[in-house]
């Protein structure tokens, strides 16, 4: 059986835990539809539906609030880890070794998958809120306890109790961005799990998988685009200049969508409420101008916002830098990791798929044996 | 398109580089069959045909040998992150969080796919010997830049130049493990290259699948076994009660031999050459009872030993300790990985395929908004 190029419309696996309805624009985690949950339960809340099967009861809420506060702080050695590279590598690559490192300690080997997967989404906001204060030549901040998901991560970055405002729409974007089926990353660690390696080694691998710019990479590139365009009336005059480049424009158009990306309306309705006006202003005429250009240029493709466009503007709303978008991005999206790791254990069977061979055939060795001894 | 479980015989990419013929029991690498390229052509001229797409003419073969001995150092933030991290974290790990902290620093953006490829290659056998001696309370050594590859592996555990035979041995065994087409850990860096993400990044989210005891951790289980059974005439009753429990034997059977394994044929060869008469003997006896016994209780599977079976004789026999099989076996896959890699970015699609959703539909949120804000 052949499979069309990227496993493009192929089912590999069944899931529970989340439906894309691209020709209706709908995403859904286990029933709910992600537009309802995102502001109106807690991301604690939506992560315990993805990871237990159900929305919480009020005690099981607090109960894994509790436990994710109590999972935040790093051990020792990942602190000083932290110090040591936040000055000379990137965001993401501290987070993947960091990541890669707990999950080496002897500490993160005998927790069930669920605990591992409740420890590692906690501590990955202390991981980013280091390095970030590192980075910045400030001393790193023990998390908060008394925080929820979403305010004790902007604590970590700037060790203020942020606005209730922001906190609401981090805590929506973290729901939004929670899961998505099978994206790279997502598929990358459920073929990981399905060699039982450990969680940490699995989540790990979606990191590195999230880092490609075909990915996780692109809401940054969608910032950079805003602020290099500067001012709506320059907007469609840029654009019209990548385009006739054969450049791409990043935030726009998704393989499974044949609409509007449903998180990127919600997103943009957060946007309208918190940046500032001129902003917003320049964002959505920069994707009105987008979107006309790309349907002239390619009248048959879909090319809708997608979830980085507006992602970028409520990042930035919120408080956090651009270069720590992606980052941000993992922290939401490892709760869907470590539900699809669990989920693939649950009955598994390793992926080791085929290649067509179209090297030559049958070449013959020449000439006397090397000595691949010594030198 | 819906593909069986574990992807189990969907092509799902072309490639030039490796062909498992499962029936015949043969695995070629472009062209040339794995049995005749192992131990008479050196592992750096399998990595020049893998990398560049021939064999090499003796001056790139001097070349490739050049760079590979000029990248083995590590940078400084790596040797000092073996030091603190060797006592407290298990060696797979290590080489993981030691290649993504290689991949996250500044010096290793500027290289092309291929020449990263080769100095993550080079890096390998640093990190394991540093791991490996720091661990035991010894001092790292300098790469040797005067000796193979195989060779300079072997010396920076022990400190000593070894021997040509066992040099021969574990450069045969690079051979052998350096290409397996789409295992696991393989299209897991495809899928992951597919992202554009780096070559570091790749690799490690391939050592992080190679992780699990299903795909790269079995050799040790191997040896153990081995050792746990002891003598000859206690292998038929050790056998019958593991396989009595139901628990799985390893070292046997490969989803895609329907036949002998090739590498196991060429790697007994070298443990009989190699290893003590009285240990050859036991694994042999090993052997042939667990065939015996298999086939009475799996008549219709072919079970015959696979790759892990024989290479925990070799590799104890050149003097790898057996707590460092796996991560000798991510040294010599890395010519695959990258290989991969580079394939995979010469026409690349991002890989992105789909699930069935069976999770329950149209569920409704009750109850007043939660607050998701401060606490």
């Amino acid at each position: 059986m052949r499979a069309p190029k990227g496993l493009e419309g192929v089912i590999v696996t069944s899931t529970e835990l989340t439906k894309i309805d691209g020709q209706a624009g709908r995403l859904i985690y286990r029933g709910y539809d992600v537009t309802e949950l995102a502001g109106n339960v807690s991301y604690e809340s939506v992560a315990h539906l993805l990871w237990f099967g159900q929305l919480p009861t009020p005690p099981q809420l607090s109960e894994l609030k509790l436990k994710l506060a109590a999972s935040r702080n790093l051990p020792r050695i990942v602190e000083e880890f932290l110090k040591t590279v936040s000055g000379v590598a990137e965001p993401l690559s501290v987070l993947q070794t960091s990541v890669s490192l707990l999950g080496g300690l002897d500490i993160s080997k005998k927790s069930s998958t669920i605990d591992s997967s409740i420890a590692l989404s906690a501590r990955l906001p202390t991981i980013i809120g280091g390095y970030y204060r590192v980075r910045h030549g400030e001393k790193p901040l023990a998390p908060r306890s008394d925080l929820g998901h979403a305010a004790n991560y902007l604590y970590m970055l700037t060790g203020k109790v942020p606005k209730d405002q922001h906190v609401h729409a981090l805590d929506a974007y973290f729901t939004l961005l929670a899961d998505h089926s099978l994206g790279a990353s997502t598929f990358v660690a459920r073929v990981a799990a399905s060699t039982l390696t450990d969680v940490y080694s699995a989540v790990v691998a979606a990191i590195s998988t999230l880092k490609g710019p075909l990915h996780g990479g692109a809401p940054i590139y969608v910032w950079e685009m805003i602020q290099s365009i500067g001012k709506p009336e320059r907007a469609a005059g840029w654009l019209r200049e990548r385009l006739e480049k054969g450049e791409r424009i990043m935030g726009f158009g998704h393989r499974v969508y044949r609409t509007e990306d449903p998180r990127s309306r919600v997103l943009k309705r957060l946007a309208r409420q918190l940046v500032d006006p001129g902003l917003f202003n320049l964002a959505e005429t920069v994707e009105n101008e987008a979107r006309q250009l790309l349907h002239q240029s390619h009248p048959d493709r879909p090319l809708d916002t997608n979830v980085e466009f507006y992602s970028s503007l409520v990042l930035h709303a919120v408080g956090i830098p651009p270069e720590l978008f992606t980052s941000t991005f993992a922290c939401a999206r490892s709760v869907g990791w470590t539900a699809h790791i669990v989920e693939q254990l649950r009955d598994n069977r390793l992926f080791r798929p085929e290649a067509e061979y179209t090297g030559p055939s049958d070449q013959v060795l020449r000439g006397k044996p090397e000595t691949p001894a010594v030198s």
